[in-house]
């Protein structure tokens, strides 16, 4: 029996098809276009098999509560072709199957809590620090979900005391995302992160923003363990620095295992999201 | 069919019975002594019953986790005498029937989603802004916890630019709980805040900091309701203070209700916490 999975990225899609062991047989990428073409390119691929369900991690904000009646819907992106667009509902056309769909970070976070860095595991975060910050959230082994998808990377923080910058989010300025996203390092430095030296004081700043977010997801959903990703933290020294914040800050509070076993880099790497999309189209299944 | 509830406090127990439509049908509360006196006290109450089940909100921090060796022991309390006692244990060692257990702010949580001013809704919040700050949460209709239960109150907020407290917390200082809960104002002012008119600044500094809190329930949860109680929350004009806080704050990011639907006080007032320790227990039963 074979699974289809997407994972929607604003710059680029990936298509597959795995097995009931969530193993990958075959996959394509390709460049995201409008949702018309690019739909072309996804049926281009799963026209070849015989699908029993097909599992989805997307870019967002997207409707994932079923209630709605925007379920399926790609919501207010600022890629202007995707907005409003019903993307779920132009995949059951096609394909008259099983589909669940939720967020890339949050296949992410079921992969790595599957068969990743928190395997086994019941209750854990993936964080993704990249061009913005974004986390799933696995809650006693379900994805968490509300009213609608989480947005952890908008939550407020404490400004660092040298640190001048004001913040990059349309929205809120310096919440996470505006004080510690890729684009941040730029609106600081004006240089791109990856040259800047990892001795820079800047990534004591992005240290001090990123351990603040993970003692309030520590104490708001106690995890049993944080893989944290994303393109920053290939930055050498970062992870630590992150670490060391983290438990000055929650100073012992709550009980966390030992803090290089509790904030981990990603199993999968690059195919979390992937992978992610294959579990949940299993999931439907099941 | 009879079930037991407690609502263990620091200062006061509360013992009930109750039947399964999660009626109290008698009720006695008497303070909180050793765990040997108290225990006498709730013997006396409960072997006039025959009960099906008994559930439990307590204080804690308590061991939730099934898995754990502590599991249902009361942990490192300042109340000493009850620091590491077997509470479930001592409990179950009397009455050999089903029993469950989590944190009061949990129970009212629990009581408020079923029966109380969240009624019928799956993903809420219980605050409680007293001499502590505790969160309990609601997600997809179950308690919400992790490798242990939340400890919201004890997440970072950053410090209003008037305020110069440097809060409470032994811990963390100036955590939420740190400066919102009430000792904040007696640090700050010299006296209790029932003595500080609604017009002082200090309510400012308060709304400011539950503003941020909520925000940040907001993105990492996405509850459908936030109900706010607790002493302080009676101070006139406060509830609307914090309200529009979170409301700028948040600058609609994520789509909530109308925050006068959304930020509301308790349905079941003082209550809450032994009806949620009573839906507790027949939910035993389910």
């Amino acid at each position: 029996m074979l699974v289809g999975a997407i994972e929607a990225g604003g710059t680029k899609f990936v298509c597959a098809v795995g097995n009931e062991a969530n193993e990958i047989i075959e996959r394509v990428s390709f460049p995201t276009r409008t949702p018309e073409e690019t739909l072309t390119d996804i049926f281009t691929f799963f026209d070849q098999f015989e699908l029993a369900a097909i599992g989805i991690g997307s870019f967002g904000p997207i409707e994932i509560n079923r209630d709605s009646e925007k379920y399926g819907y790609i919501l207010s992106t600022p890629k202007l072709a995707w907005k409003d667009f019903d993307f779920l509902g132009a995949l059951k056309k096609r394909y008259d199957i099983p589909m669940e769909w939720t967020t890339d970070v949050n296949a992410a976070a079921l992969s790595e809590s599957k068969i990743g860095a928190s395997k086994g595991l019941k209750n854990t975060l993936y964080i993704t620090v990249g061009t913005g910050i974004g986390v799933g959230a696995i809650v006693d082994g379900n994805i968490l979900s509300g009213s609608g998808h989480p947005e952890m990377g908008h939550m407020l923080v404490r400004p660092h005391p040298d640190d001048h910058y004001d913040g990059f989010c349309p929205y809120h300025g310096n919440c996470l995302e505006g004080m510690a996203a890729g684009p941040s390092i730029d609106g600081r430095l004006g240089v791109a992160g990856k040259d800047v030296s990892p001795d820079d004081q800047v990534w004591d700043f992005i240290a001090s923003y990123l351990g603040q977010a993970i003692e309030a997801y520590t104490v708001i959903l106690r995890p049993e363990r944080i893989v944290i990703g994303g393109g920053m933290m290939k930055v050498p020294g970062l992870l630590d620095k992150v670490r060391t914040e983290f438990e000055t800050l929650l100073a012992n509070y709550v009980p966390t295992p030992p803090v290089d076993e509790y904030i981990v880099l990603p199993g999968l790497g690059d195919n979390a999201g992937i992978t992610g999309a294959l579990i949940l189209g299993n999931l439907c299944l099941a």
